[in-house]
Order: structure tokens, then C-alpha cells, then sequence
């Protein structure tokens, strides 16, 4: 195993312009696994209630992702429901039951320990160091955050932070954590408070990376429909750092070029813009390595000038 | 001369965060014509009243922009007033005062009339049909539209740019004008219209372009600070024009490639990018060509994976 992900694992109801799913497989760490394993073995760190379906675990061995570190609990699995906008770029949560997650306490199996990469998603900044306090021999370490943390966790935030070697999050993520309204001083800022290097996602529009001396833009991939964009950028993240770990990155010893952080940006494009053609996961039941790297392909094409 | 310019000649007062002019040089065809100035000998079709300042002649004649259609007329130069919001994405419109551009019939002179490039700014379509049935010789035309045209001018717009070989327009003019809010599906509806080619200006985000069979699209350039975005897309109108007919291509014979087409883009993409480095018209009167040509290459640099 090479790649440890830490985050929920849940159910979800989402409606769209396209459609409406009442409850269905979803949460960061799913998706992550799920977008990481065409790329690396994974591990799963996560929390469940009784009434977690086989055929959801089924979908996730499927794809090679180990769960020995998934926990079942008694009481029932974290539920999300929300409501998207007509041009999708924004969402109403309608529900959000966290369930057995509200005591989720990340517990890391012994075979874990040693594994070389790892992506924590977006939990409590405190239990996102724990487990990273853990890992004993990484050589990357990174992961995604959100408003929340920022705005009230600010200072566990940054301690958390500080140790990684990369972090994901959105635009409007990145100027509140700054404090800068421009991505390129924002992207300034955000280094100096750790990691070596961030990745800013921004939606239909694409993603960042920015690293002290340099940084790489790619737009997004044009989809003619979307179904359904929960989870992209869990995928996204799945791609980034799966793309890393199959290569045997080490970005701790600058073994990494920008070229190679900006190959792993376009797989972490390619498999977001998977997500977004089928609602929830089911684009992951049919989607074949093949796929994803004529897609990379694709983004060649119609990037190049 | 190689390219013919038409639209609006101005004087402007805009506020952003980084300040305040009450009245400064503007207008599409401004914009437009010191942009292309920077790649190909320019004529302007224009009007102005008797306000017009003579250092604002001289800033046009100093980039060898040909003033012969330029009219002047008894009364006030098109006057607009406009705030931007903090995040500098929209704007709100104070004062617009059309003065003498009320009654703009474009007149071309007849030494234009066999130029090869036209560029018709965002005038009553009619008029901009008028312009382009007088042309005799050329080898490339297209232009610019707004919401008002798309909306209460619908067909007179369809008539006009049914005869254009590129349509350059913003991502709400495209969804508006398609009836389709996937900006692919709009591409699509609005190739069937006549233009060949379609650029679609995307602000901040950058721009695409589309043919029947193939696409291309490119992030903007990360600026800093931007302190007026007032005219950039008119600038990048100018940048993509101006290499086409610098190049010599010949869009209706299908003697350009998609490469040609995209490289005008980044041109487009650059010379959008400085006008919102200062107020106004302000950066045109240091930019050099190399400055041009060396962000042209950063642009490969930030995208290249």
C-alpha cells in the first residue's frame, strides 16, 4: 500500500438541474480513494454507521482500496443532502446529519504507519495532525480544508498546515486563509505559512499551482453536461496525489520538478471532470485507466499553443 | 494599412479600488486600435466632437493609427462613467452620455475600403453591417457584440454577423445569444450562425475559442494587482486581430490552423492583460513590443505541462 486517505466516508442526497438521488455512496474520503486507486494502492481511514451497504465496500475493494482502516461503529453512516444551483457553481445543504462521524477519531492500522503518501481530507485540523503525527515514514504529506476550519480554527489550522507538504482548497478558501483578495498574493501568503507547494482549485475554471519560484495554470476540462459536480474536487485531490505516489515523488527532498506537480494537476483535472459526467460515484463503476489518459491527452490538445 | 477599427471613441471616468479618474481617453476603438497598433498599420472609424483633446490625437498618431475616419462633429465626445465592485468582476454604470456617438454613422474612407482586416467594436448592428458590405477586398472580418444588441436586436445581429468569419463576445453574451447555458452547447449554436471561428472572453478566467472541429482555451494571466480593467477585452480584440493580420491569414480560405488561431489568443490574452496593469489607456504609452513578445513566452511557461 502506498497511499493513506483520511476523511468521511458517507451518504448522500444531491439534486441537480439533471436530476435528484435521495441517497447514494458519497464523502471526501470516497471520493479520493476512488479517483487514487487508478493510479496507487489506498488505504482508507474513515468512520461508518450500521447501516453501511455491502455493495457499497464491494465498489471500493473493487478498486483495490484497502479497509482495514474503516471503522464500523454502531448508529448510523454521515448523511449529507444539498441542492445545487441552476449554473451548479453553488449548492444549498438541506441536510447534514454527521452521525457516527461527529466522534470519528481517526485510528490508524499498524500497517498504515509505514506507508510513503498521504492525503487528509477535510476533517478538524487537530485530527488531521494526529494522524500525520503517526505516519513514520512519508515522503508527502498534504491535504484540503475548508471555511470552517479557517474562520474558527484558525491557529490549530495553521499548526496543522505548517507540517504539510502540499495544500488543496478552493479559491475563495485561499483568499479567506490569506487574507488576500488576489489568488497570486494569496498564493504568496499560503507558502510561507508551510507547505512547499498549493494547488488552488477553482471549479469550472480550472486549477493553480503555485510553488515559491514558479506556478502552472490549467483551465478546466470543457464537459457538455454536468451531472452532478459533488465530490470533484475530492477527485481532483484522488488524482493529484495518486499520479504522485505511482511515480514515487519524494517532494520533501525537491526530487519533484514543476513539469511532474503539473502532470499530477491535469490528472487531478482529468479525474474531477469524471466525477462531474454521472451523479454521485457511478462514473467510478465503468471508468477505465485507458479513459484517463486519453483524457490527459485531450487536455494536451487543447491547451497547446 | 492593414486593418480597419470601428466603434466608439470616448472619454471616461472610472473608479476602482485603486482609485479614481474623472476623465481619461476610452472607447472601443481606442482600446482596439492601440492594441492592434502593436502588430499592424491601423485605421480608425470614429466619431468625436469638438472636446476631442489633441494629446489624445497624438497618443493615436504616435502608435501610427491612421486618423483619416476619424469624424469630428459639433458637440461632446461619448462620455461614460462607471464603479467597479471590489473584486473588480462587474461594474456599475454612472453616467453614459452619448453626445455625438448618438448619431454615429460610420463613414469609411476610400482608401479603407480595400484593407484585408476588419474589426467591427460593439456599435448598432446595422451599422456594423453597413461597414462591412463597403469592404471590398477582405480577407478576414468579424467583431464584437453586447446583451442590448442580443436582446432587442436579435435578428438584425444574426443578419450581421451571419457575414463575419470570427465572433468575439464575453461567456454571458454567449449564453444569451445561444439560448444555452453550457458554454460547449453555446459554442456549437453560435458556429451554426455563420462565424467560423468564435472567441469566447471569459475576464479573469482567460478565453476560449472554438471551430466546428476543435477547440482551444487558455487561463488569464495572473496579474498582481489590476488596477482597471476597463478595456481589456476590447485590448485582447485588438492583440488576437492584430497578429492575424500581422501573420497574413486568410481566416475565409481556410488558410490559418488552429495553432494560428490560438497563438492569436494568447495575443489577445496579453495585450488584455497589460491595459489592467494602469488606468485607462495609460500602460500603451511605455508598452514595447518586447514586453509583448516576453509575456507571450510566460504564457507557455505557465501552461506547459
Amino acid at each position: 500500500m502506498s497511499l493513506i486517505v483520511v476523511g468521511s466516508v458517507a451518504y448522500d442526497g444531491v439534486e441537480t438541474p439533471h436530476g435528484r438521488v435521495d441517497r447514494m455512496l458519497g464523502g471526501a474520503a470516497t471520493y479520493i480513494s476512488l479517483a487514487a486507486s487508478y493510479f496507487t494502492k489506498v488505504g482508507i481511514v474513515a468512520v461508518v454507521g450500521d447501516d453501511f451497504a455491502q455493495e457499497d465496500t464491494d465498489l471500493l475493494t473493487s478498486h483495490g482500496v484497502d479497509l482495514e482502516g474503516l471503522e464500523r461503529v454502531h448508529g448510523k453512516t454521515f448523511f449529507w443532502a444539498g441542492k445545487y444551483t441552476p449554473d451548479m457553481n453553488d449548492r444549498e445543504t438541506l441536510t447534514t446529519d454527521l452521525n457516527v462521524f461527529a466522534d470519528f477519531d481517526p485510528k490508524l492500522p499498524a500497517s498504515y504507519k509505514n506507508c510513503s503518501y498521504l492525503l487528509l481530507g477535510n476533517i478538524q485540523p487537530r485530527l488531521q495532525r494526529n494522524v500525520r503525527s503517526q505516519m513514520q515514514k512519508l515522503r508527502l504529506a498534504g491535504g484540503d480544508t475548508m471555511n470552517f476550519w479557517i474562520k474558527d480554527f484558525r491557529d490549530e489550522l495553521l499548526a496543522t498546515i505548517r507540517e504539510w507538504d502540499f495544500l488543496l482548497i478552493n479559491d475563495a478558501e485561499a483568499r479567506m486563509l490569506s487574507g488576500e483578495n488576489n489568488l497570486k498574493k494569496a498564493a504568496s501568503a499560503i507558502l510561507d505559512m508551510g507547505p512547499h507547494t498549493l494547488v488552488i482549485k477553482r471549479g469550472e475554471y480550472g486549477a493553480m499551482l503555485f510553488r515559491k519560484d514558479s506556478f502552472f495554470i490549467v483551465p478546466g476540462y470543457l464537459l457538455e453536461t454536468v451531472f452532478d459536480p459533488t465530490g470533484a474536487g475530492d477527485c481532483f485531490a484522488g488524482g493529484f496525489i495518486g499520479y504522485l505516489a505511482q511515480q514515487g515523488f519524494d517532494l520533501q527532498s525537491d526530487h519533484i520538478s514543476r513539469g511532474d506537480l503539473s502532470r499530477a494537476v491535469i490528472y487531478g483535472s482529468v479525474m474531477g471532470s469524471f466525477c462531474c459526467e454521472q451523479f454521485g460515484v457511478e462514473r467510478f463503476r465503468t471508468l477505465k485507466r485507458a479513459e484517463i489518459d486519453a483524457r490527459f491527452q485531450e487536455f494536451r490538445n487543447f491547451t497547446t499553443f
